[in-house]
């Protein structure tokens, strides 16, 4: 592929014009799908996207639309930048226009992103050939005041991409890098389900601050919110969350070493290596206990991973309590919708046939193994 | 009994030199024992305590010593008033010069004090035909500046008691209710157990103050500490207290109830609730997690009544979700030397074994059992 390749973006906020304006600057055929008419009208008033920071230029889009056919039809990677709350509800909008050789990337997955757009396209019955991708985190540090104006603050090195299938990986990297030389390839989509690192930062440091929350102080998320204990149980439960990719054969970076590698800080202690981060001075926290940081990283980021570890025997106790304090703190049941094994569809499947499924996506049925 | 009663008051802290000044002015013979050779000294130079407050007086002592033996011997009551995690050692202390029909009263017990000083007495062999008491909380609210001197703020009015054997309460009832009108009698220790409000009131809030107890604020426990989450999620422990009384036929007050009928305060919420209750104006929150609201009302609060719930397929969730937050956050396993029901000796009851134990003091034999 080159420049010729299409891509649409699926979704207008920060990340997706954000991306949307860079990908056209770079000289590609971008198109933009929002839900919103006033952002896709004020996008094409001016025919693309204004982007400024350590990216600037205008990116002029082939189009933005609130249909979502019309921005699928002739694209070769469909890019979907949005909560991951939203994500099934996507795949369900995209699928009756989807067609072979496309390649899908959820940017970010959060965890099992991909296995649950599949999962849809399976419940779906459709027999389209396509690649499911998913990055474990969002490429850019970005904002944007308004529609069609970005503000790109950063780009992320060594971000990570897999495909469901694994076998599919080299095919997605191939078109990816070509736009995207930070991104790199992991094994499978485990390895970046469980670099989502928003799951071990979010839920817990947002629960043990709940009274700063409905207090009348204002604070700093990581700066004030990350206290010693606080910080200490962070890197516990993310000992949980490397052991999870221990079982699966996974490689996975300890969130003290991810400071030391991309912000270049370290102390002896998660408090004060945050503190130490000059990138987290103004991230000032949240004064509701409802956000996404557990709306959003609890059932779709501690869950999965929960029972992903669950799955392997790995004692994952530390994330469950936290799981079931932000069910009982905000009266939700985050496993009816959330990202549980049984509603990924993978709740059966023996160590094996996961294996098989993860590198191949397909299943094994049992009568297929008889004759095996 | 008259005021010939012998009481002896184990525990020279604010509750123990109240109580012993107290009893002292009513004219009763009273000794008191503590730890603290200096404590001890003060109040033996000047003969007594000095008491203030809604009781005024000096409250002359027959003596006070850190002599365990000494204290006991002779003693009508010995009334335990110490810190819940000291009281299995003060069992083992006492236990060598018990005498018969002395009465034990733990005031007040956390949860399971009377099961965990029997055990005590049962594991040494022990023949001593003792009745062990425990209250539901302490009598006063009061403080003592300095040894010798005590302020007696308050006197609770419904303070609950029970023995065990529960055979034993109309006995224990007579002889503290001369003295303490206010006291009342509970059914059995397990109800005294359960109204062991500071199991609910807070280990929760404590834990959901983590940042705020870390950070540089100053803050009040209930009055900012009880937030509308916190504060309704401590209710949802509560209605596990409730079930769990339920489960063993014992009625139980609500935490809202008791506001209501303590303080003759009532709000739609707990956390409004607290906030209108003048007695907690000036109560500071602590400024290190390490304080006796995590160290003490979990392994002899909330682990015993988590334990009872499970016992009899009580839903304890939220109350488990605590518990062991606790215990990860300080790196404690409470379940080591908490009151477990292995650890006092009750785990392997069978319901009706269980009734006739709290009824009784007794424990039916497989043997005995085969004859009946």
């Amino acid at each position: 592929m080159s420049k010729q390749t299409v891509w649409t973006i699926i979704g207008g906020g920060n990340g997706g014009q954000s991306m949307a304006g860079h990908l056209a600057i770079m000289g590609y055929r971008v198109r933009l799908y929002d839900i919103f008419q006033a952002t896709v009208d004020a996008i094409n008033n001016q025919g693309g996207i204004h982007v400024d920071g350590v990216v600037q230029g205008f990116g002029r889009l082939e189009f933005a639309t609130t249909d979502i056919n019309k921005a699928i039809k002739g694209a070769d990677v469909l890019v979907v930048v949005a909560p991951a709350i939203n994500h099934k509800e996507i795949a369900e909008s995209c699928m009756p226009s989807l067609s072979d050789g496309q390649i899908i990337i959820i940017h970010p997955g959060a965890t099992c992103g991909a296995f649950e757009f599949k999962k849809v396209l399976d419940d779906g019955g459709s027999q389209i050939d396509c690649l499911i991708a998913e990055t474990n985190s969002l490429i850019y540090a970005c904002r944007s005041t308004k529609p069609g104006y970005a503000s790109i603050l950063g780009i992320k090195q060594d971000l990570k991409i897999a495909t469901l299938p694994a076998s599919g990986n080299t095919r997605v990297l191939e078109v990816v890098r070509e736009a995207f030389p930070q991104i790199v390839g992991a094994k499978n989509v485990l390895e970046t389900s469980l670099e989502n690192a928003n799951a071990v930062m979010h839920p817990a440091p947002t629960i043990l601050n709940t009274s700063m929350i409905e207090s009348d102080h204002e604070w700093l998320y990581y700066w004030e919110g990350v206290t010693p204990t606080i910080g200490d149980f962070v890197v516990d439960l993310d000992r949980e969350r490397l052991a999870i990719g221990k079982a699966y054969g996974v490689q996975l970076e300890s969130i003290m070493s991810f400071y030391k590698k991309a912000y270049q800080v370290e102390a002896s202690n998660l408090s004060e290596t945050v503190r130490k981060n000059p990138a987290y001075e103004k991230i000032k926290g949240q004064k509701d206990l409802r956000t996404r940081y557990l709306l959003e990283d609890v059932p779709m980021g501690l869950i999965p991973m929960i029972e992903l570890g669950k799955m392997r025997g790995v004692d994952v106790s530390r994330m469950e309590t936290i799981a079931k304090l932000a069910e009982f703190l905000l009266n939700e049941d985050f496993h009816k919708d959330g990202r549980t094994l049984k509603n990924l569809g993978i709740s059966d499947m023996k160590p094996d046939e996961f294996d098989h499924f993860i590198e191949t996506g397909t299943r094994e049925t049992n009568k297929q193994k008889e004759f095996v």
